[in-house]
């Protein structure tokens, strides 16, 4: 019944809600208009699982490069979804585990997920759970075949779950027949344009209105031939160095100019 | 005799008959000829293990693109022998198991079988029971090996054994001998045409008759020069993401097309 | 003494029986000429091994395509000795053993041989015993020296031993130095002629003779460019597979042309 | 608490300061102006992790040729920040440690500076942490796995953490992903020109002013189309060896030469 | 003192006794001046041991073709040597051993050996030792490293060992470094002329004078373009086989021309 | 103190002794200039050993061909320094130990040492040590790592350490960034000249002069165009079996034009 399962579950519950919310230090930033896309599309998700009969399992893959909110982003839509059973599988809560330990891990939460009526679960950066490293490659075959089985392995009757995965490398998750393993996936860019980049600023208060005002000038000055692209999670780290300095524009547009480029496609 | 030995293997059969049932979740849609043909096919491998005194073992391997209802049918034609023994074997029982813990468990279902008179095993999805990944590629040679010795090996004087296999990557079984252990093979193709598919959405209820009209004429538009080719089982994930949606038409269509089709060979 | 080897090797005589019975299940047919030429050059070898105190130890190994009846004459062979040790290494005993166990499992037949006076040792389809698998490849080198060793260690004083071994890919052994490891070897060659196939249908009855007729006139068009080429074990698998369909002269001819011809080399 | 925070990570501070110390057996000479930079640089990261809310974790990595000063200079960094908990990460302390005595010992490193309100970890000599070598090239991926995670990891709300790796084989850890997971770098140089090699040798005393000026000479004169390249610790050797021979000048001069130089790029 | 250490190694001595005579079964057939000269050449490193105080280890790899006599002349000549301890390192008493329970065995014959003032060991069938196979290639690291090493390893002041090794695959230990850690060689080659042969089957009485006759003329006229090249083993192998046949001559003809020759080098 | 710090290290010390003495058997012959400026460099190292504050880690590496007096000069240069702690570390003293032995072996000599306020460690053979074969290639990763860290590793302050290691394959060092941790490195030339090879046989009175004389002659003729290329350890080997024959010049002039030249480079 509805509420037992509840009540098996709640422990669990109240411990993912603060790990998500680490998830999501810098709040959310609405720096772009696919940012509300991406939002409502995840809602699309978690109504199909709620509602549909017929697939009681369905899963989504995040990716989309280095620092561009993947992991946020998952964070919230599983955080909006107001089921009862909401988990997030990390790396980071993994340090120094065994392979085994790792399947292990995994396995619980999905087994504890599939005693809950209505449940989601992160995977967060699935490349670091399989301990991938491009030289080899390398990777923990026994984590991936865990994963690429739980991915299609539907709940038991009655019981549905949502999957949400995020990764920086669907390439390499596309060569294991992992990518195909999830039932839809969704891009989430880097910053691209210097209106997200002043949206950015403003939010976290770093410039006056003029130094705001130089500081986009130099930088439409330097971009004429290239596009910004830099990931909001680095373009807040540079903007919290350039904080630090004493010329904060110098800094900040130096380092932005340094790594936050690549050549405009023609 | 024949009644103790339906004694002995009763219980197991009950487990099995519940898992298989979850195989077929969504019915089995006649779509097209084929789908009867394979189903009569399977019923002529269980008379041959029910008559013949010279072929006590018998195996057949089902393979076919990703989602195209492999697993449903397996299942089906297991279900439809009416043997005393039916048993799945289904990396999704498996997860987390260690090498030997598999093997164990796979020779522990043979041996169950070759305690019945007549028995069916089906092994589903064969590259996720050996942990195959395309990288490297790496698989468990211990799974393999005693898949490769189980296939060949004959029941007891007077007992007899169907297995039924199920893979998508039947390439990778060839390379392995894997495949030419099985004294036969079905392929179960995916849905090609937009009559099945206008069937498959008709059996759901997806759509009400202009709706249906109004999506099956996109869909003729768009595929002009194109052939649909999508797994039922996708067909069915698409159709229930469409559900969700307010325009059910509009985003069944796009999906469809986003997904489903490969360039006409002419 | 004599008695005495009998005595102490008779209980594992009697298991030996059975087992080298269930290798021939379908009796062997004398479709050819070599068949006979096969069983009486093995019986060579046994006088070899019974008479010549100069040659204590002698192995031969039987290759040839897969099904062509290689374990059927072997065990055929072997029986046809009468030594008073008589035993089968085969895969099929030993699933789900580990290197170690497989490696002692051999060696202790070995071991008990040896107390014998004369001996055979079957050592079926090597390339099992050795987890051999192409990909990679890969396969158990610790196995392989066992036999390396084994097949060159003569029996102590006054004992004889012959060990014949089978395989189907005697070019991977040869790659190994385990081929050349065997004093000699005999090829098995698949089925070539229609002649041989209409013995064995005959052999089991599977038609009247007008149905023979016109399944070898058939056969016979079929094959004007080509030349059949199949194991009589899979000829007995279709012709038994032919027994339950209606039409068991069409079933019989297409599933043959289906798998068993190759291109006649001109 | 902040004391009670202190009073627990003291005794790992004490043991710190000593190893710290020993990373800088020659003291740091400051024979260019990038030495200064270097430091104020650093000096900034600190400042960042003091002050900033929205970045409790700060990374930066110091990488140059071999013996050029990088762990001397970590180590200056990480005192000068005057934070409750330093602690240095060492291949030297872990000699003999298995995979999981190293990927443990590191994790208890960043567990006991997660308690601390402010912290620097010293990340000595990557590479040789991380057991690699060139030939294969073979490593250990469990303890990259270990690095990779807590480099990207958050110490608890309210806590900061500032981690200074160092390494020779920037190169390599970049095919691992490794350098992209610092939020920045600095180059350490060796030493390129004559005058900062003079600056050196007046620091130690090696020479009378006679015998400075008859080696810079000669230098001068064997550099007209090289350009020195020698890493200051290796500069500190020569010079030691030089100072037991009996023609210090002849000695210092022609290891250097041996040693010391590339071909300049015009 | 002398006798001290003969009774210390008396036992070990008279196993291998029985051993190396288990290896010379059909005895040394002089078919070649080489035997001779082979035998005496191996009595003047059986003299240097006994006599040069500053060469107190001798090695010496008898190496050739498979079955042209190395363990039988290794045998013979560590028996003439009447040294007091005389020992066989052999894979065949190894059959089943881990890597470790060889190393041991091997480091164990070696340390009995050294507390004998003079000692002779033969490491027989090194390729077999190392569990070496041609494909990877694979073989057993360990066991190779220790054979390196006590290969130069000296015994202890005042006692004296020679090694005799043997291999069929020299080409193998050379890239190895293997080869190289003896002190000399020593090329057994396989029989490659029709007196030999004719010398061999005389003196095992295979033939009445004209049926050896008729065999050495059928052998003649069919070798003009080749050259017989066969190992004595395989000979008296082939010998023996053709004993039981009733045209003795013919089998021995035919089986000799199957296997026993190379073209001409001309 | 001082005196306890010897105390502790004198039993070490003793067994070293012996050691380092078996290393060199047959005595170092200055059969060439360089012998001495070998000898002579070595004890530089051990003065800046001694002597200077600022490295008291010293690291020096003796490379050459097989048998060119590594380890006799190695263990010579140790002996001499009469340092409180002498120690080798030699993989004669470790067959058959396991990698975590070996690591555990030489981490405990160095621990010693640095308990000592002058060492000196011999790492001899060092490729031996790492288990290397050039076929993969293959070694112990993790002795090579214990080696590379050590290698670095200074000693407490106030205690200081030579190390002085050796190879025939620095080549392959190199390729492990193995040679580069050392602070400098020695050439050991193999023999290449006819004189030095006169010196080398009347240093151990193999010959009359006639013989002498004659064999030099002989040896002049041969090698018009060749130059010598010889270990001295070799060439003893040579001197000592021509010993035992009845023509002491032809044998030793044969052996030593099979073995010991190349071709010069003109
Ligand atoms: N619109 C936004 N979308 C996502 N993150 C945002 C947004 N606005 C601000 N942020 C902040 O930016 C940071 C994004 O970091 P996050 O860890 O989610 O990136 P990521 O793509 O998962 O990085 P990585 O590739 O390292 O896994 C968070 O601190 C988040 O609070
Ligand atoms: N004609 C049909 N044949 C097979 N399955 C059908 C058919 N009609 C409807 N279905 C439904 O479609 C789904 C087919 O999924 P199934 O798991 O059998 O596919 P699969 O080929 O095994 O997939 P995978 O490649 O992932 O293993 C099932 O839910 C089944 O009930
Ligand atoms: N002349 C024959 N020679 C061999 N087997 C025959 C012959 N006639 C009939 N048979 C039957 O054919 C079958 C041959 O199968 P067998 O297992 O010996 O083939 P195989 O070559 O060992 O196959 P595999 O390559 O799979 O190991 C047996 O059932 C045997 O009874
Ligand atoms: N300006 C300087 N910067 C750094 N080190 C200096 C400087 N001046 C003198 N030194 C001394 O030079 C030595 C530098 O050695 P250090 O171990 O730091 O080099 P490294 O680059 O870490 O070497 P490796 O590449 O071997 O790790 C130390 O002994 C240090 O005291
Ligand atoms: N002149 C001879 N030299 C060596 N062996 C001889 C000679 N004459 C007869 N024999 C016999 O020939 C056989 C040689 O076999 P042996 O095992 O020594 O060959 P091998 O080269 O070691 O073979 P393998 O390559 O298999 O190790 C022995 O039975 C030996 O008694
Ligand atoms: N001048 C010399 N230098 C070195 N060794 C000499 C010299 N003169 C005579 N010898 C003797 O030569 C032998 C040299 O052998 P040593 O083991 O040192 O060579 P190595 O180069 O270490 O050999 P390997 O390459 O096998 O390790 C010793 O027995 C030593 O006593
Ligand atoms: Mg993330
Ligand atoms: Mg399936
Ligand atoms: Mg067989
Ligand atoms: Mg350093
Ligand atoms: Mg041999
Ligand atoms: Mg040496």
């Amino acid at each position: 019944d509805f509420l037992g399962a509840l009540e098996e579950v709640r422990p669990s519950f109240g411990v993912a809600e603060a790990e998500l919310q680490r998830c999501v230090t810098n709040g959310v930033i609405k720096f772009g208009d696919h940012i509300e896309r991406i939002l409502s599309d995840g809602q699309l998700f978690i109504d199909q699982v709620r509602n549909s009969e017929r697939t009681p399992l369905v899963s989504v893959l995040l990716h989309g490069p280095s620092g561009s909110g993947k992991t946020a982003l998952a964070a919230t839509i599983a955080t909006a979804s107001d089921f009862p059973f909401i988990k997030l599988i990390s790396p980071e809560t993994m340090v120094g585990f065994s392979e085994n330990a790792k399947m292990a891990t995994i396995a619980k939460v999905f087994e504890d997920a599939y005693k809950s009526p209505l449940s989601v679960i992160v995977v967060d950066c699935i490349e670091r759970l399989l301990d991938w490293v491009p030289i080899g490659p390398r990777f923990s075959n026994a984590v991936l075949q865990t994963l690429l089985v739980l991915l299609k392995k539907p709940p038991p009757k009655g019981n549905r779950l949502l999957i949400i995965g995020t990764t920086t490398h669907r390439d390499v998750l596309q060569q294991m027949d992992l990518s195909e393993a999830f039932n839809a996936d969704m891009y989430i860019p880097s910053i691209q344009n210097l209106k997200a980049i002043e949206t950015v600023v403003s939010g976290i208060n770093l410039f006056s209105d003029t130094e705001r005002f130089s500081a986009m000038t130099y930088l439409n000055d330097a971009w004429k031939d290239q596009q910004p692209s830099i990931g909001v999670k680095k373009l807040l780290m540079i903007a919290e160095m350039a904080r630090q300095d004493l010329d904060k524009v110098d800094k900040f547009v130096a380092t932005l100019l340094d790594e936050g480029s690549i050549p405009t496609r023609k």
